[in-house]
């Protein structure tokens, strides 16, 4: 049990499986955490912000041991640790938080003041606190009580587990999209992305009872994957724009609500030049959505982006189409979703079969760890598809 | 009584007082408005944004009647009026709106669909959909039952003039601000800008009951008041950095809610180049509201600005510190207030005497229509006073 | 065209349909109603609300014209009328309401201040303000543009009118029991009463998200009918407590929301004894909802009662398990649904077929006017049905 | 420092002050309690809910040691915790709570699940999980990092330390009963009871912007206090109706939000026959508040009152006017408050001078510990005094 291997950022388009040592009850400070627990990885999903990292857009230390989309087993436990047990099996928010802070007593876990010296935010698996990544086969995860989300049974737990795994991050992630929008009952709604994000905040706005649902993306696959499942789809190839594309569907111009589940790395939006235009997606939301409506926008912003692409971008600035926005009252919302703050209640719609919509967009494969690296590539050369790795076997097992 | 007179946008930097024709129980499309109420003006103030007309930031035709900020005694009412009375004394909120489309049933209206053919906005005094200005002695206000607020007791109500004559704008206005920067009991605020928007901003965050309070601006004589007034203050035209001056004065670099009180027009800010800097507020509130705060934005931006500095300006695009602030779950609300949905509890407070430190904040002066050019150059200028025309000597005749 | 027939209360146990008056623009107090509109009905429902007034249970006049859940096309409307036109096929809100005073304006339009002058609050076809009842083949709906609610495509609404026509009442009022129970994604839900109103409120407890939903009731066709619709159900006859028999279900004694879908005809709950037991419903929830929870109560209490069975309930008392409850933060909201807030969200949701499911609870059967007092006889008997009167034949047309 | 003295319950009207053991890092289970920290107490205050055990009203066993209002500063710390240090000065909620359960995530810690073996709620003090009371020199605090608000500053501090001893409990509770029934801008408030946590309510309702703030009582004293700091009073002694003398100072019979602050003890209300009457505080609430409005219930109830009057009571059971008041959409929530959600915010507040009208409401009195028994017996009497303990003299010495 001693050993342990992971998934390893090795620069720009490189990730190599690695042997690691076996976590601690350590933090990155090198503290004791007597507040953490130790589990066995039973799912560990590749993400669209891993992505981020792959393409060197999110800067990150050669050698970081990548992954935030945890599942597992609890095998150890700190002595300051009352509520979870070995055993129990959990799912864990990408979020680091301590769960003592102003920002976490006002569950605002994604910005948590304790658990990153530089920034009021820690993640596993960015550069974001040095917390370990936890594509691999073990994983420390601190604050346990706090952190961790318990699954009522584990044998019911293991049999929906293609839609479990989603909740460390992607469906909540998604469901904030919406609920920052302000999407609701009968809600119209524009989401940017058909990535699993995108893909996720399509189940989410149809789970929140959102009437029309449209996607937009430029990648095929995603768009027919979308489609097939019962949502209106955008193409942001084409060159009618977006807003008459939503028109031809809705009769009207504009939508209740936007989420923006691309982030940065926008391309097409009227412009198919092959070149990105970060600024494209938020611009497409300003114009789209109706007034007094609302944006989410979980898709990641950064100014630390070593491939910037012109000056304002080095400096974190986007031209944005505020001014003109300005007379519709927009309102946005932006950042990291504080997973739990909705985890909980997804899993019991999980568990409760609210979501059987939820498998097919989300349209998982179940992968070993040593096929992380292929998948890496693959997810970035546009595969509709979610991989999560399954680095002891487990799901297989199960099924 | 057949006679009206008021202010005529005659061009930037030019304003008359001219005869005007009086006015009917008709709308701008030329429709009979059963619905409407015709007022006798009691007071009518000028405001910060018809100073954005008068600099001719804000495209405005020749010819265009100023003034949306009016207070005004019933003098006839249209057969389909039914709750508002000849004599009554109200305050007119500046957003024109129908009360019977879906914005207005959901509290926005300020995007009220009905009332301008262009956009889903209307205003008095404004290129908003063509209804008459209210800096004259008298006014049609159509929906009256819906848009007119009654004075429970026109005695009590005109011995309170001064504070309730900024219920038709600028006190909602900058309480909305406050609002929709989420502030509340005990936050600490920054709000950019001392002019008399930003100046009933500090004053509605104090009844909302902010903590530390600290506001902004560049002129020495609107930071000399509000000082005095016993807010806090970031003198703009400083080198210093308002996040260093921040933490001069609170021993944190970052507030919970930031208010954009001044708009396009900003200077300073680090730059007192003389030059304009319409994103200066903005990147400065990215910057010193803190991780999961929020921003408020009434301060008017807008694309039909014949004055734009820029190329990306006359897009209505600015350069903005998106993409640095986003790991800080960034969250703002642009645009104009929907006055109708704070107009009546503010009145409640005010008749209460619940804001008495209103008044020294507001300091409104009492002129005659015929010092209204006057007023708008000393207004333009910088004065710390806030303008409030007295057309028919009614409060002077009152005190 | 000037003819007109509806349903009559005669009586308790007793209803007629009898020739009417052609309604008029006129209000109850006699005045013109130049704000109204005439509307042929389309569909017009039998509610449990009907039904306490048929028992003799909700005081109302001999002679008083029945219906407050209508549906149907304009044929007239008054001159201030600006936004509704001939021709459409509209929803009625059961409240009738005013669009101008401060309650409607907050969108508490079930609260209204200007419909009757005996208490805050107006109805069609009740003892509420005289407005007449809409069980008929004509109404007048008073302030149209505002009480009103246009579908935007009539065939299209056709092809839908059996759900469509749940939007005058029974849906949103089922919703608003669920959202004042704070019903959200993920949580547990117990409703009592299957009637039509509970059936509602168990779909919209699964439109917004709700993972287990418990519905209870004694009646055992109603019983089957949620049951084989994909609902736990509890059975309030038997003498196991709801508490026991909600733990066998879902593993725990108590629910995050309880929502009250019977009002003071409560029978059961542990004592079939064959008598009402009126605080039975609220009692049960007060010891099933968890800390922190919250109920809703649509059901219908009233010290209108002529039959209140005791003098506590003569009174408009009722024997409450407040000071049992205390301990557990309990929060409730009771009262009649403002329709207004929700029905536009939930036409969007149903002309999105968003809610496959709600036509199964709902049950619904179309009648012939004639065949309402026999309606009204099965329905007192506990029929799973709701009875949709179909005065002109339209809908079977229309299939 | 190893000696310990306290406020011990000695049965129904006698508390004595006791020799006790020092406090210890364990639980009231008899656990470690590594979480935990030991406070010397700064100040501690006599509460009305003390009053209720000491009236044998809310049963406790003989030789509870009382007390759940403290302010201390911290002398010990258990090895897990991180963010609070000896030599921290801190406010104690008064509920004890974990932290880390699915309630305390919920920012409901009044109902923490983990504290408490027999019911979802914990308090230091009571017989509430048998967490020592604090009216003593020395008191351990469970999960420091959680429960304790850390003042900024301790000089700063302890020069308004009358007015931040009322954050353990009073300040908040008084604060949550107003938030709950919905004071907000405006307001007009009924609150009912002049004890301190009446007074507290009334400060709390200035400072959330109400207008018109009515306090009632049946202590002159307490009336007078209360209407010399500029509220309204209502005299309940009187045969007058509270309805007809709220609308002799409002012009209006009935207002926006109601407050309970007094609870089961009440007497009075049209019925001064020397008799308790527990339900008059609330159906008088649901008489005067208006449609569509609110209520707070802070006031304590209980099903464990040994002295209970009535078969009804001791069954947990009051006889409200909920049928009555069904038709005005009545909307209430009870219990106790959750501090942690309102101290912060309320300590800022204090700290920058915003609630300038509190002393003097709040009127403290600072006594020693051994008076403590003296102030049980003239608190009691109906003493318009809120006495603060100060167990060191450290108040005494700090002034």
């Amino acid at each position: 049990m001693a050993s342990n291997r992971g998934v390893v950022y090795m620069g720009p388009g490189k990730v190599e499986v690695k042997n690691l040592d076996f976590p601690k009850l350590i933090d990155p400070r090198g503290n004791k955490a007597d507040h953490g627990a130790i589990l066995k990885i039973v799912t560990t999903n590749i993400c669209g912000s891993d992505q981020h990292i792959y393409h060197g857009r999110f800067a990150a230390p050669v050698g970081m041991q990548l992954g935030h989309e945890m599942t597992g087993e609890v095998i150890e436990v700190g002595r300051d640790v009352q509520f979870i047990h070995v055993g129990d099996l959990c799912s864990v928010p990408f979020n680091v938080s301590c769960g003592r802070c102003r920002n976490c007593k006002e569950r605002h876990t994604e910005v948590c003041m304790n658990v990153n010296p530089e920034v009021d935010c820690g993640a596993y698996g960015f550069n974001l606190g040095d917390w370990q990544g936890g594509q691999s086969e073990y994983l420390m995860v601190p604050y346990a009580d706090w952190n961790l989300l318990k699954f009522p049974d584990k044998d019911q737990a293991m049999s929906k587990i293609r839609d479990l795994t989603l909740l460390s991050d992607i469906l909540p992630t998604g469901f904030h999209g919406c609920i920052e929008a302000r999407v609701g009952s009968g809600s119209t709604v524009y989401i940017a992305g058909a990535g699993p994000v995108g893909r996720c905040a399509a189940a989410s706005a149809r789970f929140l009872g959102a009437s029309c649902i449209i996607v937009g993306d430029r990648n095929q696959e995603r768009l027919d994957l979308v489609k097939k499942a019962g949502y209106e789809i955008v193409d942001t190839r084409k060159d009618t724009p977006v807003a008459d594309q939503i028109e031809a569907i809705l009769g009207e111009r504009e939508v209740d609500s936007g989420v923006d589940c691309v982030g940065l790395e926008a391309h097409g939006y009227g412009r198919e030049d092959g070149e990105e235009h970060s600024e494209a997606i938020l611009n497409t939301l300003f114009e789209v959505v109706r007034a007094g409506g609302a944006m989410g926008i979980p898709g990641i912003y950064t100014d630390a982006d070593p491939e910037a692409k012109t000056d304002m971008a080095k400096q974190g600035l986007l031209p944005l189409a505020f001014s003109k926005a300005w007379i519709k009252s927009p309102s946005l919302t932006a950042g990291q979703a504080p997973i739990m703050k909705y985890n909980r209640q997804l899993m019991m719609a999980i568990l409760w079969d609210r979501m059987p919509y939820l498998s097919e967009v989300a349209n998982t494969e179940i992968i070993s760890l040593d096929q992380a690296p292929e998948a890496y590539r693959i997810f970035s050369d546009g595969s509709p598809k979610k991989f999560v790795i399954d680095p002891h076997g487990s799901v297989k097992q199960a099924a």
